[in-house]
């Protein structure tokens, strides 16, 4: 059987770096920075006042004290955004608020706190040094600096920092955009009543889910026939349909398996698309490639059809590989280290994803549900998968196991 | 000046839970459920098959083995998703699709490796017990079960869960709607040019990211006046024309301090909104109330001006008030502690936030950049908080400090 690292290096292979695109400021949280963002300007662009009060010249004012206080004349007004301004006189004041443009002639600020608040003359009570209150220009970024590097994430702090240096737009890593199939004549759509023998599918939007959570673009294409001819012909002019705005990945469910219905794996071998065996538990029937669609190729990953091995492998393979391609930072799932709260037995020679909780103050880890890839209601419950590696067929309670977390 | 804690209670006891509303299933990822989630039916729904094989009585094959072999007629073809069911006659088989609905009458299924794979006659080389290979009906979840309870956050795991107990939409809280209004003559909408003394609008879109960010839905309201009538006008309007789906949160930055031209404290003054100091730092000038407007009572919560002010406030009072609105099971940051890289200094009698990088690893916090409220390129490379109580005025280096993770 094929190691894990081995076929999730296969996956991560089919994905090329995706292109640039140019967002307005408000859609560019959460994506992630295509290029270094340069400041075409200092931040302040200008020397401003950090207070509300008076710009002066500090000399003016050397021998002022509450017990001396001066009076000056107050020659201008300067509320922020005053875009005439004008030069200070020797021996006068212009009264100014917070952000306000320093006058030319003028190097301090006094807080109107030290003043009578006056506005044709201002007594003033104390002295101030030159700079005081003053927030220099380029103080906070300088004309040229790069202020956001190229992969960088997105959030409201960066979203800030780019619109303070002026950008209307902002170039970004394009999101992968995703199709997802599901095959299996047992399926019926949410909502609708269930017949003998009929299911409710569940990997569709489970999937869908999880590749927008991870940041992708899915789309749900559902109820693809159990027939090779139809479910090609409905890829393809899915496909065709999208060539616009190019599918990067065709991700399956089902229909991979040893039985005499396996509509994936008859749809593509032969196709570009090979299957294996990987030796992990859920999860081992897998399978990948690029299938010659009608717009070019595209990815395919095949992921097995019970739920969680489905959800299981999309964390393992799929994830990280749609991630890298659109340069995010933190591709994988936080690992951490935690002791089991309880045993643990597993077969040999397949690594082992248990489905947990983690409670991270005691350091510890506990299984939720048994090993079965049917049970979706643990997996629900889960907040961390738990790895117990292939050679490892027991695991004591209390010693520690890597387990990545499924809310980072 | 008023405690921190003291401001963030009244913060969030401007906000109502959110009110429930159906979504489709599509759409729920990343929302809070309103209600409990029963499930209809059980998890299997009926006895399937967990292999593809032969669906048997296990008493049929009692004296089976691979040295004594047997043979029985292959009545029918089950493959997943036929509805008819046919019952399993004595002394023959069904061939069986992995989750295809067990035969009344059999009771164990032969995977297809112990066999010959016939479809008209199976070989069968070795006995199975009773059960072996079968998945029982609401092995996963019983009919009646609550399968996901109210306050649960829908991630992929609890999407698929739904889909699979059969919903089709799904009651979730209402995300918080917020009116994020910039103030200030001297603003330029990012990717304007610049004239002296003016500065590109910042606060908005970060503040409104963050609410994104948090989970609510934020309106961007550009360029209210520097008038107080005019700023009354136009937010009443907006508010009016948002009538049917209302604004649950008005939310400013700056027009809050000492100065001359404040607009938001001279209109909001006497309408229900009061301004206070908060003892922190950044972000001392504080205001809150509900507003009259002509769609009701609205919450109000002005933030100061300064950039990192304005952010810095948002994640102490808003994002935790906002997130709690909406039922999030973590409405606040992740906290931990860590031990601080560099000694701090601290004026007394305010709870200082300083940005910081964490590494998680050494466990080490580093403050990054000044504790300047206008300091956003510092602010967008910090990945947490360093929370300084009020009445520390140093810590030394290696002493621990709360960290709030801006990440989690």
């Amino acid at each position: 059987m094929r190691p894990v690292a081995e076929h999730a290096a296969a996956v991560a292979a089919l994905f090329a770096p995706t292109a640039t695109e140019w967002v307005p400021l408000g859609e560019a949280r959460g994506r992630v920075l295509a290029q270094d963002l340069v400041s075409p300007h200092p931040l302040p662009p200008f020397a401003n006042s950090a207070m509300d009060g008076y710009a002066v010249r500090s000399a003016d004012l050397a021998a002022v004290s509450p017990e001396t206080p001066t009076e000056l004349p107050v020659a201008a007004d300067v509320p922020a955004g005053r875009t005439d301004g004008p030069a200070l006189e020797a021996g006068t004041a212009h009264r100014i608020m917070t952000g306000a443009a320093m006058p030319v002639g003028a190097d301090a600020v006094v807080q109107v706190e030290w003043t009578d608040g006056g506005t044709e003359r201002v007594r003033v009570e104390r002295a101030v040094e030159a700079g005081q209150n003053v927030r220099g220009a380029g103080g906070d970024v300088t004309a040229g600096e790069v202020v956001l590097e190229a992969g960088t994430l997105l959030g409201p702090a960066q979203v800030g920092l780019a619109a303070a240096v002026g950008s209307g737009t902002l170039p970004v890593r394009r999101r992968p955009r995703v199709l997802v199939l599901s095959t299996g004549s047992e399926l019926v759509a949410p909502g609708e009543p269930l017949r003998h023998g009929q299911i409710h599918e569940s990997n569709g939007p489970m999937l869908a889910a999880a590749v927008d959570d991870a940041g992708g673009r899915a789309e749900l294409l559902r109820f693809v026939p159990d027939d090779v001819e139809q479910f090609v012909r409905t890829l393809d002019d899915a496909l065709a349909a999208r060539a616009d705005d190019p599918v990067d990945l065709v991700m399956t469910s089902g229909g991979v398996s040893a039985g005499a219905y396996e509509v994936v794996k008859d749809a593509f071998t032969g196709r570009g698309v090979t299957f294996t065996k990987v030796a992990m538990q859920p999860g081992m029937p897998q399978g990948l490639g690029l299938h010659a669609g009608p717009a070019g190729e595209v990815a395919v990953v095949t992921l097995p059809g019970n739920p969680v091995s489905s959800l299981v492998s999309f964390e393992v393979f799929v994830r990280p590989a749609l991630r890298a391609a659109f340069g995010h930072p933190q591709p994988e799932r936080p690992r951490v280290r935690a002791r089991l709260a309880e045993a643990l037995d597993k077969p040999a020679g397949r690594r082992q994803f248990r489905r947990g909780r983690i409670d991270a103050v005691a350091g510890t880890v506990a299984p939720v549900g048994g090993a079965g890839s049917h049970l979706l209601a643990a997996l629900a419950r889960a907040d961390c998968l738990i790895v117990v590696d292939e050679q490892v067929t027991h695991v004591d309670a209390g010693e520690t196991a890597e387990v990545w977390l499924l809310d980072g």
